[in-house]
């Protein structure tokens, strides 16, 4: 296992916190606090599903640990650690340089220390799989099923930039390639919420992170809550660079553009003050875009073009 | 998502235990005792790389989650559940039921519930990423550094029998082909000593998982600790069924062989009545091999071949 050992060490042997034991045992060691609960999330990404063989190394090894404390963020879990499984055609210290670079900088900034991992080499193309772990206080977990009808609807960051990006990069809208340069970062650099996310447990009560589309993300809440919802359209926050778009490209891109990674949550409308503090201290953005109301389904006040059927669609993996 | 969340819903959705939330949010949950730290370890398996396409799904189920739990093994750490990350080329149900039968019996078996997952379409063939975590003392972590001179060097299970039944079904020993149906369980079904194992943090001082071969993972513990070991061949567990094979083969197996997954473990001579009495109770089989000396290096007496450079030798996924 020399190669493999080497591997880890040349490019993933970063220090490990205080209390952890990282890579170089059969299993990593992390603590967790008396009173909190462990949260865990994984995702699997792979080469010519999930990423395009020629996307940037570092921005992959960004949103591959993005998209998992992301899915912390929405419990309310502060980051304890992750796992990196890599398995990639052939060593190519250049790629797995830059790779690790971009990992490293979020885990870094978000404190989600990489503590162990497994490397092999792959016969098909590069398979990423990582499991994010945190820790949350037992009594105040940011479930999908905490809503309650009265809460306001909060939306953190902005809205609409990843998905038009992606239209971009695939050639559609010709006429605004001048914006490329400036939706692309939130497409392949998501910043999820982490640390004003874990101040929210005990202040809002249900939580999800914005991956499939605000109307897709939302409805699980409501699904799990049993409750409905009431968006006002001319509150969403939406990306500045959208302002010249056609209303109908960027309503499609609001309310149902992916790969966002920015939380939706609810919270009673007592706790707007404290909450407006937290966004102000922790520098993010925070909006209330709507109200929980009782029954099911949701209505989008104020939008640009009424919404059809389609205003629901999503992305389905084997669909 | 939808057929995402079917597809975990109709084959992973089983119930959670108490102070756990699993598949449905986004994180699943689970409660660290007061006084224990979280173990982790992570699996990265690929359809002609760790497996071949025609494996039986079932056994493929139970050792995606052995490997894991073998971890957890080794460190004395007890199960606290798993995530899985899974990418097909299709929905084959019939092949989704099969492997999440062979997954979920072994996850009963050792009380480390499945509690959340990631399933995606893959283009080039199936893709596992398992994560299994557990909790363990504080202060008394089996880690590979923990072994001292003096220790015995014990070995749970008996040896040889995953490489013999690896080579037989690779062509190899032609004349030994009606040993296969008793050797073929012991690498596809491998049974890691998971509820002994989490009783040895405070009895036992070293441990790692046999998964290269017992010279190299010993070495492993060696070099950890800055100890050297002498093993006596003659008290090695051979699996009875390679009574009438050559030496040569049973020697080559036994101390290099690899996909065993039982434990190599170091505890002082003082403790050999304990861990008698452990391993009579899980009724697993327990052995002392050797003993832990100082200096560095691993001496192995009363071996059948005398070893050369190659009674080193390993597997290195990069080789």
């Amino acid at each position: 296992m020399a190669g493999e050992f080497d591997l880890i060490a040349r490019h993933f042997d970063w220090p490990a916190p205080p209390g952890t034991l990282g890579v170089g045992d059969d299993c990593a060691l992390l603590p967790v606090a008396p009173g909190h609960r462990l949260a865990i999330t994984t995702d699997l990404l792979l080469e010519g599903r999930h990423f395009f063989s020629d996307v940037d190394p570092e921005a992959l090894g960004h949103k591959a640990l993005a998209v998992n404390v992301s899915d912390l963020a929405a419990m309310g879990a502060r980051p304890l650690g992750c796992v990196l499984g890599l398995s990639l055609p052939a060593i190519d210290d250049a790629w797995l340089e830059r790779f690790a670079r971009g990992f490293r900088a979020l885990s870094v900034a978000v404190g989600c220390p990489l503590v162990g991992g497994d490397t092999t080499r792959s016969q098909q193309g590069v398979v990423i799989s990582v499991t994010a772990m945190g820790e949350v206080p037992d009594a105040a977990v940011l479930t999908r099923s905490a809503a309650r009808a009265g809460d306001d609807i909060w939306v953190t960051g902005v809205l609409g930039a990843p998905h038009m990006a992606l239209e971009l990069l695939q050639g559609r809208h010709p006429g605004h390639h001048d914006l490329l340069g400036s939706l692309r970062p939130c497409l392949e650099r998501p910043q999820p919420p982490v640390a004003f996310a874990a101040e929210l447990p005990g202040v809002a009560h249900a939580a999800i992170d914005i991956s499939d589309g605000l109307l897709q993300d939302l409805g699980h809440v409501l699904k799990a809550s049993g409750c409905a919802a009431e968006i006002d359209y001319a509150r969403l926050p939406v990306h500045p660079a959208l302002g010249n778009v056609e209303a109908s490209v960027v309503q499609r891109a609001v309310l149902n553009g992916g790969d966002v990674y920015q939380l939706c949550f609810t919270a009673s409308s007592d706790a707007a003050t404290v909450i407006g503090a937290l966004a102000a201290r922790h520098d993010i953005r925070a909006s209330v875009v709507g109200r929980i109301l009782p029954g099911d389904g949701i209505r989008v006040l104020n939008s640009p073009i009424p919404l059809g059927e389609d205003g629901y669609s999503g992305f389905d993996h084997f669909g």
